[in-house]
């Protein structure tokens, strides 16, 4: 598909969010702060039901797009799915709204429904005994991370056309290569982008090992464990952490970066596999655009 | 409990957000971005094991205060207890990291929890088919809200000192009554901080037919659900909207205020029970503070 030049970034991405996408944002209208009508952009939620061969697995509320990515992804992030499960078919059908992932080997999903944690921010919930042995059990590339990619990477996601400049309220994760954005995915649930790009990874047989995970949210103990699962040895957020999240990254030896927006960012795990080849007087301020969409950015 | 006179907002709360608790941040250490070491204040988040009796319940990460209103909270906003249960005991064991609430009535969670959708943003899983039914059975009264009440409470809001101030990655909600706000949770999920006030309303006996419910967060199906479920006719919003969240404001006649900083706002539902008496001329725009804060809020 031709993109038009003038947007640089695009044409670096194999998966980028298509905010003109009518079936993803819908025009409302209400009034504004002086009484006078407006219209705005608002960002769709619809219901999507995830089965696991023949078992219902969860409905989950989600903008609709990449639903065969995000059934994968919540899978193999929910440990339904092993990663070296064969799967035999993925049916989607749009007007029921369901996915059906088939897989070869007979899945033991049972008990792993049995006992859920809710876990912070944007929870799907994940199976609390198998928390540790993830993190504990991690072996994490030693991959490290120079500055000049890591600035360069969140300058292109901040101008990369989005459903999030576009109608707010919305998740991105990016996952991506050096100074390259990869695929860059949008929810309403974050843990649902993060998903469609474990999906997508699967699917596709590409190598955690010398990735680098970017989000727009928060650096939980949710994110940190779901990175980790995923093998993605660099976790890149314009958000906060949790002290759990910290906890976690430095147990499983991940590079944990937070806060990152502009010339700025606080490392807080891993921080010995930073290269700092970046001159920061060559780094610009995030611009006026971003920094005022991002002042209303959103759980 | 003495607060001093040169935060004004604070003596109004009857419950307010307590910063400076050592429980709740710990400080971490780590580099910036010029690989200079830094010491930074972040969240904490903790496992809470919610009982229903004998039953165990669910597993929620919390910032770990006021365990006893979340639990409430959590069981009230997921249907499990009702609103004229007879609660004959609230019992909070910190070392355990567990909370048991006993009723006298028999409860039927058990059927509750067969079947789960995952929401979006920050979602514990909502029984899908008593989402309708909520919305569709809610007769909110027709309280007005006035537009010098709204900027008095956002302003009062944003200078209240408060852990997303001091450490991020933390949702807020706020039960005001007119301009004036009440109750202030903070929590790593936004749902958390929802069921806490749901929890002391519940305790109190508080009535929500005047009350104002304000949040950090998206006006997503889910938020929209919990409000109605609540009794509150007013959600206001500093975040944006998701189609569906302002489709069920519409049927439920919540009145549905988005995107509230400084002097704007967008109402999407009930903007007939809006009385625009604040002279626009004599509002602040948010303190630049408050905005830089705002830029690194996070899901």
């Amino acid at each position: 598909m031709q993109r038009p030049v003038s947007r640089p970034p695009v044409s670096e991405y194999l998966i980028c969010p298509d905010p003109a996408d009518p079936r993803l944002t819908v025009r409302v209208s209400g009034i504004d702060q002086a009484g006078a009508p407006v219209t705005t952009s608002v960002t769709v939620e619809r219901a999507l039901t995830i089965f696991l061969n023949a078992q219902e697995i969860v409905t989950a509320m989600t903008i609709g797009d990449y639903p065969e990515y995000l059934a994968l992804g919540y899978l193999l992030n929910q440990h339904m799915l092993r990663s070296d499960d064969l799967v035999t078919g993925i049916d989607y059908d749009e007007d029921l709204a369901l996915v059906v992932v088939r897989t070869e080997r007979v899945t033991n999903y049972e008990q792993k429904l049995k006992k859920k944690v809710q876990t912070s921010g944007c929870a799907q919930g994940t199976v609390f005994g198998d928390l540790m042995e993830v993190v504990e059990g991690a072996s994490l590339p030693k991959t490290v991370l120079r500055t000049s990619w890591l600035y360069a990477l969140t300058s292109k996601i901040n101008t990369t056309p989005s459903l999030y400049l576009e109608a707010g309220a919305i998740h991105g994760c990016v996952l991506a290569h050096q100074d390259r954005p990869l695929v860059y995915m949008e929810d309403v649930g974050r843990h649902n982008a993060v998903d469609k790009i474990a999906g997508w990874m699967f699917q596709e047989r590409v190598s955690p090992d010398d990735k680098i995970f970017y989000t727009t949210g928060r650096l939980t103990s949710e994110m940190v464990i779901k990175t980790v699962r995923m093998g993605i040895p660099v976790l890149i957020s314009r958000s906060g952490f949790t002290a759990w999240g910290v906890e976690l990254a430095r147990k499983a030896g991940l590079t944990l970066i937070g806060r990152a927006r502009g010339k700025r960012f606080v490392a807080l795990s891993g921080e010995e596999r930073i290269v700092f080849d970046q001159d920061l007087a060559h780094v610009e301020e995030e611009s006026a655009k971003h920094r005022r969409k991002a002042a209303v950015h959103e759980d």
